[in-house]
């Protein structure tokens, strides 16, 4: 069986999971595609052979749409995603969930009134292999119970546009949610500590920053942000348990010796770093739509707690004080007991 | 358009690829399969939705197949194969093309007689991405001319049947081809090295052995082949030229730091080492077909060089003499002058 | 010239320097020895034949005795620093220089009178090769300027006398000087992280804890301290700058592939890992003094920031408060303006 | 006691040896100094208090002389080391012992008459830390029995005055020994394979080279000997076993992240490679002396065997042959049973 996806929103990202589903991914289709731009929407639609409709509701309304692909701009995530539900159809929403608690909780009550998972929301990390070996070792006991994590999160350069809020809403939400997943774990508290800004940045910026998150169970975790670090795109992950240590590997890469020098190549974009992740991610998102079952991927609870937390973040940034996630009670519908 | 493939050899290869065409590579079905063993076929075709034909002449004759897989024991693959161009269909045919020299030049014979590449030999190494990396490093020039290769092909075990002639033809025939390649270059004699026999075999077998090949441009390549190494499934690679030197990496994997130990994994099975590898060749062999293009894999003629050279090497193994391998002239559908 | 060096304190670390100046390093000779255990003075001077004295202010007195080496009980350190600076003799004190800061700042000023340097404080990972690799590449500019600095400090396990105060004092103390001297910089502020303790650790400690140090420039450095974490000896450091990284090498080690494991040996103490400090640190100090130069090592200065920097920090851990470090302006002796 | 050396041979090794014996290496002194050029002579001697005589005769003789050291031309060995025997002087000769069986023979038969050890040969492989650990490794039975051994003994560039032969005779040397020592095993066949020679060397040479050695116990080695490799000195050992390998480590580096690649520096001396080794090698043998032991180091017979094999690899590579080395059997006082 095929499942037929409607995607709402055409920009790059759309695009390109367009093009997964259509290229990369068995067992899928896309059918319709809307855009706010029409020319946009009809660009990717068309090599496709899917269909253009007029907005995000005729998209989840469609007969030929089993399930919807949100990937429009963020504000816009909730309404789409509630429609979705509201129409009984799976969907899977790109980060963030929503930009506001209120909404992700709106979500989360319409899903848990739906009494079954419809919404997963795209956090890709967890389907790298790195860091699902990472996962492996600390879920069998090697290091003994994780104590601290240390994470760097490095991108060469961002446009004039990137502002310092995003460091914590567009670049940490990465970590934030495999992290919560890596420890099975509960962030509850956020601080942001600044080193001395990079010269290499637009005047604006407060880059890099130093994030310092505590968990439920007492777990410390530093994620250094640094958007301008300029030499690559560089993604560092250890855990530190009682026990032992385990780290996320660099990607494979051929070792070059010549003039004195032994050189590996670090990659320069995020793209090629978590393709297969991405492809991993839409491979088992289809295939469990297909057998008719839950997605097992982020759902809207760590939706929403990503936001919670980034939103905590860019707070303690401005504030320069630590604070508190205050998350509400899980609901039972995501392993919860509220 | 869908590529329509028949499938003649259901075994454990065999049907690896049925499972790997229908839901790993978009844009080609499975439709036919045929196997010696009616029941064996049977189980591989029925959960694909494919039918099950008489015998491989069926297969490659059937309408709905419009390219044909031979999986099946390699002493048949030149009759499949040979069908497949007579029929003007593309076939990929797993290692070796054919099991003599004679064979395979047949097989040469009736596709330039046809005047076009249908041919694709099954050689997954020139996918990995570590090699493709190579391949880059010294295409680029960045080491100079290649002089020198050293390669390692471990294995932990091997079954009784295996014999110490399959060392070179079912063994180092995939160093031989990827070789070829990433040097551009011809294996022109071979000589083997019997180093002490390791206890853990089979009596009768010769493990290791040490292959050494010179190509045309004098490149020499040594190759310890060793099937029961007993820890992992080890693949080395290293490329000496002129100005540097360029390494295979080892497969990504996360370091583990317990009990005054650094450590990572070492696989121990190639269906693990080159399984991405795997997925690339046969998505780009249906892209390929899917747009009506010659196969840009490995050919008939490098099928022949592979089974000539590895006979020259048992040859080598067995009368302790450097054996030159004496192909004949490369005809010019394979970018040869003859 | 042969130095002659009278020694005050046998334990453990002074009879380690005695067996270095005696067979590691040339120039060198003990001929005096003292400790407040005679036994342990005479097992600790007879091998090497050196007299054993009454007291430090005796060594410091002797005739025979050039160079003093203060390896006593850290609260006794002081008192043979500032006999030895009123006798005009090099002396070479092994960490803490004083355990208060007003000590430090008596040496200081004894110094200053003196108006040469003679004090030299056994910060030995200066002479590291790693960190000596890591500061030239700071020095030259290849990685820009840092800003964020990331260390961890890990011991097997410790002794039941370690208390929390120790991990700042006797611990992270050596990451406080390097890192002053890798960064030319000052630390001017520090914090303290708990973590979840280990339950591998006396009830009584609170270990791990992470350090945040930030230093004049805004530099900022986290330090993980965990001395239980059974694994090993294990020191990391990474500087991240404008342009890119530098990151302190591991030991080297043979690799051993196993088992299906690739694994390097860590090493489980600081003794093996800083021999060669130690070697080069004695070796350094030796011929400066051979040469009649001014010590070029830690100086009194140093040994009074590591004071005031540690004692900050456990004032931190204490009080979970941000915690200037506040240090007097530095004497021109000392490289300052005061 | 300190032991008084004399040095026979005052050009670069030589003089670089004095520097060690008076500031690296505790418990010895340069007394007396030879040279052919008197000039060189002095001035070896003179900045550490050394004597010069007029001949290697003279220092052999010289009572203020306990151990001679040999560093001379190497066709001169044989006639200092035999002086040194027929003087009851232990004697420390550079590679080679001498340039010809029979004057390595001659050598043998002397210090066999004496009783007693008095030679020891400078190959300082076997004082390196990795090969160390190597050693312990292979000994300790993790990997099981050796079967295997790959190497690569790379230069950057050589002088015009390098010859084919010195491949084996200065180069290769280096492995013939430590591999005996390693294995615990003799090489009892040599043959040379040539690959395209690099165009990056003097017309006249043969470069790279490969050396294809086999022992005893039924072992094969493979060497690369690449003397004009450009890119770094680099030396590579690996042996494998039947039950694992254990690799050479490269020197330990810090690790930079610039510009899109992770890069350590690669070495481009053999000085810098094997300081430490040289160091050692002269500690260790200067405290067997010391302590009245007999020499624990390469003997004459390794120096016998060194000769011998390198000789045979000339021949190998000029006649293209297998050539068998036919050691003589080796007497009881080197461990054999003649």
């Amino acid at each position: 069986m095929t499942v037929r996806v409607g995607v709402i929103g055409a920009g790059w990202i759309g695009h390109e999971h367009i093009r997964r589903l259509t290229h990369t991914v068995t067992g899928a289709r896309v059918t319709a595609v809307t855009d706010i731009d029409a020319a946009r929407a009809e660009a990717a639609a068309a090599p496709f052979g899917a269909r253009v409709l007029s907005d995000g509701a005729a998209v989840v309304a469609s007969d030929d749409v089993d399930a919807v692909l949100v990937t429009s701009w963020g504000p816009t995530h909730a309404e789409h995603v509630l429609n979705a539900i509201a129409a009984g159809k799976p969907v899977f929403c790109e980060k963030p969930l929503a930009t506001t608690a209120e909404d992700c909780l709106r979500i989360i009550e319409a899903e848990t009134a739906h009494g079954r998972r419809l919404v997963q929301v795209g956090f890709m990390r967890r389907y790298d292999a790195g860091y699902r070996q990472m996962k492996q070792v600390i879920d069998s006991g090697r290091i003994g119970e994780p104590l601290i994590v240390h994470c760097a999160h490095r991108n060469p350069t961002v446009p004039q546009s990137y502002t310092s809020a995003m460091a914590a809403l567009d670049t940490a939400v990465h970590e934030v949610d495999v992290l919560r997943w890596l420890l099975d774990d509960e962030i509850v508290s956020t601080q942001v500590v600044t080193p001395r800004a990079t010269g290499k940045r637009f005047a604006h910026l407060k880059d890099p920053q130093i994030m310092l998150f505590e968990t439920a169970k007492g777990v410390r975790i530093d994620l250094e942000v640094f958007v301008n670090c300029q030499y690559g795109y560089d993604i560092q992950c250890e855990a530190v348990g009682e026990e032992g240590l385990v780290r996320l590997p660099d990607p494979a890469a051929v070792g070059v010796r010549t003039s004195a020098q032994h050189t590996t190549e670090v990659l320069t974009d995020w793209v090629g770093r978590f393709r297969d992740a991405f492809d991993t991610e839409f491979r088992e998102w289809i295939a469990t739509l297909a057998a008719g079952d839950e997605p097992t991927g982020p759902s809207a609870w760590d939706g929403y707690a990503a936001t919670v937390i980034t939103a905590a973040t860019v707070e303690a940034l401005e504030t320069g004080r630590v604070v508190a996630t205050d998350l509400k009670p899980r609901p039972t519908l995501y392993g919860g007991t509220a």
